[in-house]
């Protein structure tokens, strides 16, 4: 069904294959694989010389733009590899339009989202073998596009470079889910309407390094965001969105323009209502979270992200109060949510959605 | 007074000293001198080869940390040509205090501020036959830190690189002053309490671009920020702080935490309190600027920043409204500032504070 770009897309050699890593040691985006995918834009040509390259450092002024004015947009996905050897994408299409809703946020020039398909499939194609198959690992997809005008001005850059690099990664838990503690913060924010928030921005990431801190200084594993106009509304957790389940309902934040859109996020909210469970996309306020667990309503939280899927909340701290969230364990949604997602990625169910695309 | 670390900096020859631009053609930010101050920080080592090496392209692998996530601080002031021939520097001191508190914000090792300015004053030094003579023309010194470890980790990166670069520019003005439009913005907003307002991190600037453009095609030249909470109080303008003169007396937005803590601000609150004029640092909601004005009591409006130093603004759209300034001209203060800080720069007075620092 893709456009067949193989004459666009040249394919220099790499001299030698690297190595590759202990799946025991994988972590997170350390190792990448041999090629990467690179697409440069110019004012007045636009995006030209797609290729797929050995993996290599980039060259930059040092005034290049993204140093200094940041536009800098990135999106996340992986290629799962089944039990039968094929390998799997999960909802791609779903990373590519964010991607381009986050390049118009930052004054960046969209790309073509079937070339960015097609770019993506062939170089995960060519690095097949990268594809762990260990059980919680993956390949991790990471689209990214940088300014690179060698110019101090304080403008949108007149270039950019579009990149795709591939990283095998670990399970995100070891051998076993578990449930994490957040501290709810109350001090620092992460976006406010007008602001960048929904964007994949670079900016976004460096922001939330001092709570992240914070949190971890004081026993936390993540931080929970509040909105930055009241400091009472729940917004998004780390790198994840946020759910609550309350008297057997699901309610997460709505969209509100300073939430970042999750693809999972997105697929959970389709999945519980497929199950006949209630999802309420709406404002919650950090109070009525309390208030629910005091009332012994508030039996499960959860977090959903491209790194972990869904990651059990087993704790809360509010305002300096200790929220228990079902006993520490993990709830039953967010149990049946994990095998789900994680089955389809997987390819052991079609689901009901279609949401894979074999490689 | 300074430690000389001439040990400590080497130098690295170039092979040939390039051609230097036509001074009338330089703009801002577009040439480069033949050297650059490089520092590398690892973590467990500290920051560390302290050097002057040959202006040159970066090298980073495509998963350095500042492409992704955004811990990138800079600063920007300039060093003056006087009309006997010396260099000044305009209170760099000021400008090395705040990369730090940047960097604390952007969770970045501190620098040694006593190194940075021997090696800012080094440099300078080296390249004093680029401090162009024309007016209104300077030297641009850009120190600025950017994360490098190559890891997809959403962490504080464990390595960082420290460069200045240099860059002769022009006349802002080009002949003469003139007063600016400037839109109040009320849909997108810049920066919030408990974000990273007052750093000097890059995200903040591509979060502007979209504001930026959109006043540009509505026919102004920059945007006012108002808060983003109640979207009612005067924040700061594009690259300027931001001061209306209300009945004599001048008033400028307070270091509310989302503004930008600007040298030049600073420099005129202190001389225009000199010259016996009141200044008030405080709230300021753009209802009040807009009623003041149609009492006639609002007589000056100007924006200060290294980049243009004082900049009257003649007009302001405030939602939708027109503001005409002072008839559109210069105002009487506005010409002083930009007078006495020009003469201050170049070296013509000493002024009242000691604020230059010889080459």
């Amino acid at each position: 069904m893709l456009i067949k770009l193989n004459k666009l897309i040249e394919r220099e050699k790499i001299a030698f294959h690297k190595e590759k890593p202990d799946p025991s040691s994988l972590g997170f985006g350390k190792y990448f694989t041999d090629y990467m995918f690179v697409m440069d834009y110019e004012e007045g040509i636009g995006w030209h010389h797609p290729r797929i390259a050995p993996y290599a450092p980039l060259t930059l002024d040092p005034s290049a733009s993204v140093f200094h004015y940041g536009q800098a947009v990135f999106e996340g996905l992986k290629a799962y590899r089944t039990e039968d050897g094929r390998v799997l994408l999960f909802r791609p299409d779903q990373n590519i339009k964010r991607l381009n809703r986050s390049c118009e946020r930052m004054s960046m020039p969209p790309l073509d989202e079937e070339l960015v398909l097609e770019a993506l499939t062939q170089l995960v194609e060519l690095e097949k073998d990268w594809v762990p198959k260990e059980k919680g690992t993956s390949l991790y997809i990471r689209p990214f596009v940088i300014a690179t005008e060698p110019s101090l001005g304080v403008k949108a850059s007149k270039s950019y470079t579009f990149m795709i690099v591939l990283s095998p990664v670990g399970s995100y838990y070891g051998d076993q889910m578990k449930p994490v503690r957040i501290y709810v913060e109350d001090e620092y924010v992460r976006a406010v309407n007008g602001g960048v928030g929904s964007a994949k921005t670079s900016g976004n990431y460096a922001a939330s390094l001092q709570a992240q801190r914070k949190a971890n200084e004081l026993g936390y594993d993540q931080v929970l965001w509040l909105d930055a106009i009241e400091k009472k509304y729940a917004e998004e957790v780390g790198s994840m969105n946020i759910f609550f389940v309350i008297n057997g309902e699901a309610v997460t934040p709505a969209l509100s323009g300073s939430i970042l859109s999750g693809v999972t996020r997105a697929s959970a909210i389709e999945l519980i209502r497929s199950w006949g469970i209630p999802v309420r996309e709406e404002k919650i306020s950090i109070d009525e979270i309390y208030s629910a667990s005091v009332r012994g309503e508030l039996t499960e939280v959860f977090g959903t992200g491209t790194a972990a899927v869904v990651t059990p909340v087993g704790e809360l701290n509010i305002h300096g109060k200790t929220v228990i969230v079902g006993d520490g364990q993990i709830g039953d949604i967010s149990k049946k949510l994990y095998e789900t997602i994680t089955d389809i990625q997987l390819g052991k169910v079609k689901g009901p959605f279609n949401w894979t695309v074999e490689v």
